[in-house]
């Protein structure tokens, strides 16, 4: 079987990892890439590992079964909206989370819902490191959905390739940490939703995000209120992710690294019941889980394909 | 004016920043150095930049003015012990924080207590970034002291020279983050003390370190409890700090590089009073205010030195 | 067809990417596995990402067909003479790289030597990056054989996990580069064998490897003798390697983030014949084609499989 | 005394570390600082670490009696041909070296060149890594000045701050190491030219840099013609640069980070006389020595200081 998929911001870190993907994917036969910095490319001249099937890829029409869109947020609205309604889109951006007509993505929590549909919306980075760690817990009221604190630390590959800023640069980011967008990060409104979602309310959440020195990476640090322990937190995600592919549960503080250039998501939980304090953690790559990878699986799951497809290899490590 | 300074630990990092602090600075003369992996070595082949005064030190008695430790936490007790009362000794390590006879040396927060004393233990690194930021707030009663929540980052060298285990080597440590000893860390009494101190009561202190890629700085992000808005918690800090010269209060989010190399802390705020969350920021480099920096400004104080004497240098910008 | 594989070291770096490898590959079932500072834990403990196949497997019986050895250099002579003749191994460490009875696994250069083989010595990082470029010039006379000069630059998990010296720390290797080995790196005799093998003799070769601060790659700069223009290099290149899967001959100046994760081989040429000088390049991961990755590019030629089987894998980017 | 220091470029990362020396020096009081992309602005909002009374200058006239240029290569010919002559200029950037009525400031090789001069030319950063090394081997005819091949590694941060391309973004230059401007960089005919000052003639030189992933230090590794043994090249550096403060010679391989933030230059050996091969090599920090710290050396030298004025702190370790 060939699913002909497309391709759109194929300059960016989204849509480079996406064409990665699709590269290895069994199913997938990428025949369409769009790009503005690129544009009259061939695809082997930006990206020079890639097999020759592709590296040669002569762009002659736009006719692809799904369309993966990597573009900057707020500019997808309207190329989206022409995109014909026989075409599945994927948006790996942010303009259509929580959208009308759109479905949220949040392909390790809520897979059914993902089936069958035509346009999903990619969750953020961010939300998809701790939303997943959050869900057993907020699922089986061993949380209270009020006053939940997220300290992530995220990769710099996270701000996209278009930056250009020297405050992305090596020689500022080398070496630094800081925190930013406090208080009103563009991720907050889809994890809010989610959260009531999931639990049926949500109130005073705080999200302060962290750029680390590293390239690729999300690590969501989060605490709680509750009083449950740390093996019944452990225990709720193990029963609600049971079956689910890749969502690693442990008992052990988490490496970023372990999820390095993979789909994975990894999820650890430590409490202290006397001070009403449930820990949730929640790691990724996340220009995988985080993006491009999180995209690929929400388009196994659209087009009736095994979610893993193209995506068991596992990450680097060291 | 010359004081004879004494270095126990010189082989390692936090020694080796207190060498090349007062290897600059105008009335300390090193004349005495001692540290176990580099014993019988001139300083110059430890320490390839020095000057040849340094370089060529020959190690003839024990008879400083001022001696500053700098062993891994369990190892100074006992032969600190041995160290005549007429020497001043500043210990870097961790064995006299909140010790019998001991003054905690927070230089920036409690001068006046410092000033005279003979013995003074330095507050670890973690305590350093947290508390300084944390002081104004817990003096002027606009954050309650219980439920503080700090997540700190911290660079590779706050683990020390010793480690060696792969887990703080260069191929395991680059591209990662991750928390660690979570709900128990060694600093959390002396925080906790601090605090105690500062407001009178603390309850229910959470920390949680990561380790992230890079050599120096640390972060601390702190989430309090708290209903003032965020120029009154500038205003106390530019208040309560007014006139000392190591503390730089700004509204911006902070970078560890502004610290780099130097002795400064940088606090910043951001609160919300509608959800009672007061943010509080502390930035230092770990082995600057975080070890050494903080030692030579606590050994200035016990000399009645000016407390910026050998430590005006900026630190390196980017 | 299912071919039972051993690996041993497996705690290590290499011993790790071989496991990695040999999870995602489709004929490979990994059926034994030793490695000193792991023995005892089940393989999930050491690799959180595994599949559940892995992670649970219990070593019961010594009896791959195929056996990876990823042994410190001097470790391997005596256990791998003890392999029975019937099971065949690739030795990923440097104890047979010539020796008697092995065959020298310069997989990319001379698969046809290799296939149908029982004992292959992999070769070393160093000589992989630059053995690769520099065979379509030897083999062609376009340059002399003589006064090679080899300037290469290593990321530091090159150096192994079980270093622990804090050399290979993050603290001292972030921000630093050095040369070291000068004039006696071991991997020189390999190199300069394979020379004399390619182009009938070798005189006065300089190897200078680098530590740079980063996980994974090697850069081998090389300047030798000839009047051969960029052009002429380049053909020779594509000609000498029609065909070959992992060798990628480009114009431009190498990333080793090109070949990051994968065992793909990057080789660039820039001449001068006014002065006599040809450049190559040569850029690769240094645990995938300079360790892991071509140890199963030579498993696969030994058992008969596609020499791709498993490794078709792009590499992460950025 | 007080000397009045303009810096042009303030923006830059030549022009902040120029401002961080002058900061800390005992005789030069900064008066003037203009910089396109921070025109406007209160220095202390672009450098948050300074003292007060450099944070709140206001510039009120032109009139200081040196002038520190940083500017990109190109755009200083025509403002800096506009200063008084009685105002003396030290120009890090690239446009007047070997110019007409400009000495070339190799402050450490030629120093009685430069007293007393109105206009001089800082070296580039490569060469200025490259030159210090070899001045004694070509003064004193240990090597042939032809067929020279330098092989330079450098931090980001020697790309300048304007870049602003993804290619010096963290994400892409972390993990990742290529050589750029073969066989045309524009720091090669102030190499040149030097090497004839020095040596009477130059032929055949070869110099290819790298981008390697860390933010600050040169490491350059030259191979030479000669037969001089490693003690000899060791003797004739120390006797050359006998009582100069900032060059170390040593006979261990260099460590760039032994330079990190000062001004010292390192410089080592490794010879093979059966090969005709001298192996010299040169450290420093890019932003020290290779910009702003030989500036302000240069800047000490035509004011009639001692040239270790305001330079003589330690670099950071680790």
């Amino acid at each position: 079987m060939s699913i002909r998929v497309g391709i759109v911001g194929i300059s960016g870190y989204g849509g480079g990892e996406a064409l990665r993907l699709c590269a290895a994917h069994p199913a997938f036969q990428v025949v369409y890439a769009a790009g503005e910095s690129s544009a009259g490319q061939k695809l082997g001249e930006r990206y020079p590992g890639l097999p020759d099937r592709l590296s040669n890829l002569t762009i002659e029409k736009f006719d692809p079964d799904v369309l993966f869109a990597s573009l900057p947020t707020g500019d997808s609205k309207a190329p989206l909206a022409r995109v014909p309604a026989r075409t599945k889109v994927v948006d790996i951006g942010g303009d259509h989370r929580y959208a009308e007509g759109w479905v949220y993505g949040l392909a390790d929590v809520w897979p059914e819902k993902i089936k069958g549909q035509a346009r999903v919306a990619n969750p953020g980075c961010f939300p998809a490191a701790t939303l997943t760690a959050l869900a057993p817990l907020l699922a089986r009221r061993l949380i209270e959905p009020e006053g939940i604190i997220i300290d992530a630390k995220s990769g710099v590959s996270g701000a996209g390739r278009g930056g250009g800023d020297s405050k992305f640069g090596y020689a500022e980011c080398n070496e630094d940490v800081a925190a930013y967008g406090l208080l009103r990060h563009v991720h907050m409104p889809e994890m809010s939703a989610t959260i009531r979602e999931l639990a049926g309310a949500e109130r005073g959440l705080v999200f302060t995000p962290h750029l680390i020195p590293m390239t690729r990476g999300i690590l969501a640090t989060i605490y709680c209120k509750g009083s449950a322990d740390t093996q019944a937190c452990l225990s709720a995600a193990r029963e609600f992710y049971a079956g689910r592919a890749f969502v690693k549960v442990t008992d052990k503080p988490l490496h970023t690294k372990w999820a390095y250039g993979s789909n994975n998501v990894f999820v650890s939980y430590a409490c202290d019941p006397a001070r009403n304090l449930v820990m949730a953690f929640g790691a990724i790559d996340n220009l995988g889980k985080g993006a491009a990878g999180q995209a690929v699986q929400n388009a196994n799951l659209i087009c009736d394909l095994p979610e893993t497809t193209g995506l068991e290899g596992l990450g680097l490590w060291p």
